[in-house]
């Protein structure tokens, strides 16, 4: 088990997709953070259902804040915030309930939890537990823009769409914004709402890159050797659902570099260390350098198609053709965008509070 | 601070490039294991420097393994092993301790730990540290073959060569180990070490990539949602330094991919259920499914190069040209072969022990 | 912040004493086991107000479970519950918010959290937080249960009543339940209520100790070093509010016993290892040795009490005397019983999942 | 299996009784403390065997610290610490390998290890793994110190001799010195060392009970529910071999007191506010209160004693006499009084650093 994630901020989620709730309760937010459901509610609409290039379930995800808070400001205590389920249908689920989908967690679930998992929806594998995390990553968020951090993720690349060109960091989140599926480039937008159209119409669907920036860190946040910033936002972005890979800065790309292309030489700009470059994507050895935080996370497609495809009945262990009804998105990439800044923002406020506090000790170097 | 990983089982490292020792501690290694003094000293030669395409650095790297064994069997105590540094030389270090080398934790180093931390070869930073991983790791390895579960890394990339075509499974580890670089194409293999040559020559350094292979996992290992597998393995490889990104089975080539292509649709074989294609890398919901688990750690170059680079004084805060003096590695990627198989195993080991225990409580589905 | 307790098997606590709510989440509970609400009902409404001896504060709790079950049994994910607070009354709080009432929390609450934390009832260190426990732990007893382990606190001593003799483990639990105040000694619990009454008549409070017995539990629980059975119960023990001493087997009677008297000699009995005496109260080294666990817990007298106190306003810094209003229990050891146990049965829920999995390698020893 | 404890300052220890070493890792440490190997060695001096009414195994305890340290100051990186062993003779449990002694771990370790376990001197459930604990106690002490914390432990009770009177905090730590067993009064010190010859001469052992008191914390630290002072605390302190319990501030005492005699009342003192008795022991809410930190363990006798004593034979599963031989202190309590220390200042050392460093974030109360 592990439905939490965080050491100092910590994130626990809770819910089945075709249960009564999903929900999150957050411990560690420091005292006195101004919180309205407003802030929490304006992430959760951004990756509600209903909007374009998304499933046609019927949710008003509207949130309750149960807990933690004194007055509309965080008191010190756990955090509890939940979504009603509303609109859930089982009936496929029941009558498929022994013919796992292919590429969904049905076969390791039923494996992993001797058939007692919840298959209806998918249990707490569903997409739908990422609304948890997104509600938890709101507060992150407030916390974060506080100490001047912004985080901005945005649609890089759908199918064989692929964003052109580099959007300066300043001009990067109002142009998502004006995006539907949070492409911040308007042309490469509407040529990637097209695509998916055209998969879902043929019963398919589509992989997508999600990339993430953060802005205004200060130098030295993260906790080497194991506690890397890559290696906490990694561990904190394969926990949502599709996600197949990550890369920060220059990525996969420098494995094809050599080190006098790749190296971030060091600079002084307005009084402070810069590089100017950023193939290291803000990090280095483990810790913030002050430049921006890039990464980009790979999600798979949708394993949920309309097309007919080859399984098997476990109670049987015969073979089975599964066609999966229900309403799917054409591509999680998509309605994972803002995930993907609630996951970053929750590894970093959770980073940022273990710097050390009681710093150093005594003396000069 | 982080230098522990792992929750039931669990490694710690220490030690410093130029100070007296590397080491690592390995908790929750079940009792009774054999382990001989050879299981480690081998995976330890393996990453050793000296060999072909690596630093000059001379280490005779022997292990002293220091508690945890009785009669040369675990007995359910931490066991400690360490290697001496014998062949250090701070000089160039000590002359250059305020000059970050681009690309280098030395200036959040500096940042983070208030000028303390240890500028003689990047302290605990240095590519040396994973010694301490390779040496847990073989406990974990050595734990795993006993159930049965095979981990093989080989190297795809060196630059611009890549590996061709896909070595199966069965002949990947002594294909492997033909080669001095761990890359399992021998043509390929002798392409990688012109360019590693070629580099060096110029002063010059390579980024590459490793794959690595698991084969022989039950299904049912992983803890979502945030102790997936990804997420576990994820966060152990980018502590080794250097990493820039990783995936997963189809990984970032999913993104281009439709539902239809990248799905993996069910099998009966052998009485057991298996998938056609291995796009989800042996994961599904985070957890095993009993395909071999496939994954691509991407390596920047080492960032050590002869050549001049721009870099500034901290003590002045003015520019300052640097030219890296010392034994470094023209290519991280190729030691880092044995290091990606230790942490890959050392996280297994910690998720297999997790799977629960006491199990399915009762009664019937 | 720590609002959640266990490694394996863990419960999270949210919600303050005149919020909305108090609730749980519980993770790691095995798949498959059957859970009704009144499982969870029946112990809360053991330590439900309203009951002899208690605060006079209405509260229905009706538990609500949220998530975690599928058709009435643990579906492998968390276990999320709640109950509603329903009769508040916060006005004395309102006036006295800057006065702290001696022997609470509301001073140091106010100084770690800047003044943010929530003042009426005493926010989340009111010991209406122990009602999140004792649902999280309705769900340990019911696992352990499955496992033949029984756990059963009792009254042993309010102020300086004291209960005497010793009862037999087999009729302890029949004769606690038949107290209103789980005193196992028809004669004593007479006399401790009167002493309850007396003092609540006179406007002021009882301290008291529970005794825990915990039948039935496997040789071989516990993980030494740092997590012996021992540290891992204390730490939860003292989590209650108002706690400030426990002791296993002998105790503080142990520090004026000679070895030769103190020691557990060891026996056989009906083909298994027993000990003659339990001074050690169950464990050996940190880990369970087949005889039952013994542990008592004290408990301070409820600070809140009627009469004038000396205390000082903060906003001010001057001295200001105050008598606390509101509705209290004059003894909190009373209904702590059903908290004692749930908290017991949640770390050893734990160090039961804990146990080594894999287990003994290979070989003979 | 755990051997570390701690979540920001991080201890971990390693070593057997009759193995090559005892030693530890300490994580977490803030950069830029000077710390010399007599800070260490000063503190494992004080537990060394050797010294009156203690073991006459006959160990140098000779500290190396061997990594962590640059220019005699923390680099940020983990201390590991380690001392030989060097006076062992194991013959006796060689011989008596299957035959557990009463009231020590030898029969649950052989239980939960299944027989791997180093039964040579109990392995790591000797009491030589304190002198692990102490070296790590050692860093935080020093760290604490800086921070104007001063922590004291000192023997209160041997058997039936108890202190007499409260010693004043001011002169606690230079009385206690004074005695060659830490008791801080001249004349019951006597008393005691008379004790513990006659049950020496006996081939007894005795109980004892030890005081730790802390002064100079500021209020704030701890980090409730869970994570309360005395929750972190008590699972340190009965990490320790043979503690059976522990008692704050009135402790147990407080059992038998009515809210009216035991509250502290707060009053204001030099600009501060302060509390006109302390039976909370400094600990308000789990939280200190500005007040010094009182506590109390209570050690069992030593359980190998050269008396006659019954037992069984595991192999056999049949009947055994054992009389201990080896060297063993005669009361555990007399050594303990630095590892108390130790403890203390390790768990205290993490609670500090976990304070919320980024505090409050905004506006007002």
């Amino acid at each position: 088990m592990s439905f939490g994630i965080g050491s100092e901020f910590r994130m626990t989620v809770f819910g089945e997709s075709h249960g009564r709730c999903i929900g999150v309760v957050v411990e560690g937010c420091p005292p006195g953070l101004e919180i309205g459901v407003d802030d929490i509610q304006w992430e959760l609409d951004r990756r509600k259902p209903g909007r374009e290039a998304t499933s046609s379930r019927k949710e008003r995800d509207l949130v309750r804040i149960e807990s933690g808070l004194t007055n509309n400001r965080t008191n010190g205590g756990p955090i509890m915030m939940m979504i009603s389920n509303e609109d859930t249908d089982s009936s496929w689920y029941d009558r498929n309930r022994m013919v796992p989908r292919p590429s969904h967690a049905d076969y390791t679930a039923f494996v992993k939890y001797g058939g007692f998992n919840d298959w209806r929806g998918g249990g707490f594998f569903s997409g739908r537990i990422t609304a948890g995390m997104v509600m938890g990553g709101a507060i992150a968020k407030k916390l974060l823009s506080r100490r001047g951090v912004k985080i901005i993720a945005h649609l890089v690349q759908v199918g064989d769409v692929r964003a052109k060109g580099e959007i300066p960091d300043a001009e990067l989140e109002a142009k998502a914004r004006e995006s539907p599926i949070w492409c911040a480039d308007k042309e490469v937008s509407a040529l990637m709402s097209e695509e998916l159209e055209k998969a879902k119409s043929e019963n398919d669907s589509l992989g997508g890159t999600v990339e993430c920036r953060v802005l205004g860190l200060p130098v030295g946040v993260g906790e080497p050797i194991f506690d890397s910033v890559e290696s906490v936002i990694s561990h904190g972005i394969f926990s949502i659902p599709a996600v197949k890979g990550i890369e920060f800065g220059g990525g996969f790309g420098l494995s094809s570099k050599r080190g006098s292309e790749a190296n971030d030489e060091f600079a002084i700009e307005g009084g402070r260390i810069v590089t100017q470059s950023n193939n290291s994507g803000g990090i280095l050895g483990g810790i913030t350098n002050g430049m921006p935080i890039v990464l980009r996370v790979a999600f798979k497609p949708t394993p949920s198609i309309g097309k007919k495809q080859r399984s098997v009945d476990i109670s049987t262990m015969k073979k089975k053709e599964i066609r999966v009804e229900g309403r799917h998105d054409p591509c999680i990439a998509v309605r994972a965008v803002p995930v993907v800044e609630a996951m970053v923002a929750t590894c970093l406020a959770d980073l940022m509070i273990r710097v050390h506090k009681i710093g150093r000790v005594e003396g000069k170097i």
